[in-house]
């Protein structure tokens, strides 16, 4: 017999095929379609709808803490994507490359961007020049590209859309603060507008961001015990700025280089968002970030008044949420399952006896409870409910991610959680590459962040059992 | 002698050369800078933020006609662009081509997009199927590449920033009235927030978009003369659709072809406004989109009690305006020429005499007149001035066009305006092609478009002497 349910269209059982449930939800939820280029995606309007939402707040923020959005272009010399060894190292073998212009061969290939250091720092070594244009805190949005071989929508794509910051300061104490200091706001964005809770810490060398002194990270966990990065935020010192010669005169007129930074959020947030909070009915969106935060469906909307009075209701609505109303000729239950389907936050329903009483209905998408509402107070009820449900969604995903969470002290201890309870594994490490390296061998478990929460859960290394040095959150990850 | 000034830094004047003028001010105002591949621009954060107050105020009408925004990839398979013949005829020659992924060289050429056309269509195929699945109204906001062989900021430049709608429709009707619509947001955004009169017309066969059945488009004039295309609206018939197969289901059940559109505007706009506004001191910035809308600059600020006067301000101001502050210790004179040259609507001077007064002084920088300001008025004041100046900047700019415009009857009288009054020549037309070549060629004058409305102005053709179809609007253009 098959596992399978017929809603819009049936999706695949999340415990059935993790990875499958998600195409489904993708598609179904039209989200996103595939390009024509292989690994490309077109974000369709309700997935776009829920990215302008993150954007909006997240730029807000960025704004708010001082910093300006610019637009910097597409293409890079590739003379000048070389400046910098290690940079260049890890994004050179994952390049588009231009090498046509019209009809014309060019005399030097030009990548496009799969990220915008090198566009920064060339213009910096420009710009700056006294301690008077410091700091500089730069800020876009953009499309970047990296060839990937294996992809998937959201989570890894040919091209993503995302923010990079991109900061030059005087001293090393002011870009330690700045590094910090996103990626706090990009932890308040994920756990407040998206309800997905994060640990924060520091990625280890091997784990780094190509080029950095050290990547600062928010990782979360999905549904399936896989870990997924969520926004990474990275301290560069003053290695770009030797290799582009960016110096300022301090104020002893002495010539200093720039300490720099660099932070960026992507579009796989909203694969994440899917991986978190959905499940076998579809979508389950934040309130915060729901593009409609609650669809009001007529019942008998044939019946004289039901359809004037949900159009009242949506516009009664209208200030205090994002409302929409389906009365398209579907049935009732149809819409229901799109409803579920799409994950808007409640629904409400508004039927010829509801109309008699004062009242409709709302179901709530998260946990499935009804409740009566009278048209009096549900001005005053609807936002009070969604920010329980965006509450509620955030202690859910918490709670299963304290579920999924095991202390390792060793290997063995390690494969039977990955067996058993696979999701993040706190365990000591010696600090040692070898070992991070044979763990990722041996079970495909990578280093997730070394937690600024440190914790002392056993004296030796999960690997040698040499003397440990700190705590790591380890996972498989998308 | 030299018939530069010193400002902030000196400018050239723009009656001795206009483009380096342009050049200058786009420069000094700090709006953008050149990328490191010949014709790609940086657009700083000056720059950035007013095109945000445009892409916001447009976006909003967008979404209010029923569009909805999505994000398309940057990549196009070469063979998907050659789909439509007269589309791929006129943008091949000027695409940039990438043809290897990271090691790999592709097996297939890889086109970035000039336009997204193919890519809509390509998706719209797919995913229509019948009647209740039309209209689509989709938007997005992107960049684009165009391997332009000369290239100037915002103007013409190798990569640029747009947004691109692209609607298909049941009927013919239908999409007329969305192109015809969507000339009408344009026309809104262009004069009632950028300060820009228009002429709405159509353009000649010559001069329309590649693949297009006709081109709807906003002209506007510049302070030299010349013509700027500001946006423009195509309706393509049933070209696309038939090159793509989409097809739908009507309500009797039969397989049509859907009728589509598109429309855009782009990064030039921010060029029109620097020329349209602009003059010797630096930039204008209309009002409604200027980031900032009126800058403090406290007079002997080291007086006790003038800075705190003037931060009070500044935040008694901030519900009613965009305002900044300039507490910088550069002389007053200096920050005064730095808001000239920024084109910021107005400049606030507030010091120790008029603290006392309870007053400021506000200075325009459209026409240069000052006014005592009480602080007891100031918040109803300052907004009600600055719609003044939006509205004198729209007047002026409408004047000067009048100026500029010329009814001339044969090519003699042609030559005659070009040299002594150049900008706009209204003339009739034949509507033979040959003409319209003919003049191009002899006089670097094109076609801007077929007015809708209309004057019977003579009853010839200003080139071949035959009788006259249709008015049209002649300028040499940017």
């Amino acid at each position: 017999m098959s596992k399978k349910k017929q809603f819009v269209e049936s999706i695949t059982e999340m415990e059935e095929d993790f990875a499958q449930w998600y195409t489904d939800v993708v598609k179904q939820a039209e989200l996103v379609d595939y390009g024509p280029v292989r690994g490309t995606m077109i974000i369709e309007p309700y997935g776009f709808a829920m990215w302008e939402h993150i954007r909006d707040e997240l730029d807000r923020q960025i704004k708010e803490t001082g910093h300006k959005n610019v637009s910097f272009p597409l293409f890079i010399p590739e003379s000048l994507l070389q400046k910098e060894k290690d940079h260049v190292e890890g994004f050179a073998p994952e390049v588009a490359w231009v090498t046509h212009g019209g009809e014309e061969e060019l005399g030097e290939r030009i990548c496009v961007r799969p990220t915008s250091e090198v566009l920064f720092c060339n213009y910096y070594s420009d710009k700056i020049n006294s301690y008077r244009d410091l700091p500089k805190l730069y800020n876009q949005w953009s499309n970047v590209v990296r060839w990937e071989k294996t992809t998937r929508p959201f989570l890894r794509s040919l091209e993503f859309l995302w923010q990079e910051g991109h900061t030059a300061h005087a001293t090393h104490e002011e870009a330690e603060a700045e590094t910090a200091k996103m990626l706090d706001v990009y932890a308040d964005v994920v756990e407040n507008y998206l309800a997905i809770p994060v640990i924060k810490g520091r990625k280890t060398d091997m784990e780094k961001f190509a080029g950095a002194n050290y990547t600062l990270t928010i990782e979360t966990l999905m549904h399936d015990g896989q870990a997924l990065q969520a926004g990474t935020s990275h301290l560069f010192g003053t290695g770009f700025a030797e290799a582009f010669d960016i110096t300022y005169l301090d104020k002893e007129g002495k010539q200093q280089y720039v300490h720099q930074t660099s932070w960026g959020i992507t579009t796989r947030l909203i694969g994440a968002l899917i991986m978190v909070h959905g499940d076998n009915r579809g979508l389950v969106v934040p309130p915060r970030i729901a593009p409609t935060q609650a669809m009001i469906v007529p019942i008998a909307q044939h019946k004289e008044g039901v359809l004037d009075k949900a159009y009242d209701l949506r516009d009664q609505l209208a200030s205090v949420a994002r409302v929409d109303i389906d009365a398209s000729d579907k049935m009732p239950g149809w819409k229901f399952n799109e409803c579920e389907m799409k994950g808007y936050p409640v629904r409400i329903e508004i039927g010829p006896r509801d109309i008699e009483k004062n009242q409709v209905v709302i179901a709530r998408r998260d946990n499935g409870e009804k409740e009566f509402v009278s048209l009096d107070d549900i001005e005053t009820r609807l936002p009070e409910l969604l920010e329980e449900i965006q509450a509620n969604l955030f202690n859910q995903a918490y709670e299963h991610r304290a579920t999924k969470t095991s202390i390792v002290k060793n290997m063995d201890e390690l494969t039977t959680a990955l067996k058993e309870n696979p999701g993040f594994m706190k365990a000591m490490w010696c600090g040692d590459e070898a070992c991070e390296e044979k763990i990722k061998e041996d079970t495909s478990v990578t280093s997730r962040c070394i937690p600024f929460e440190q914790e002392k859960v056993s004296d030796t290394c999960l690997c040698c059992g040499k003397e440990a040095k700190e705590l790591v959150y380890w996972a498989r990850a998308y």
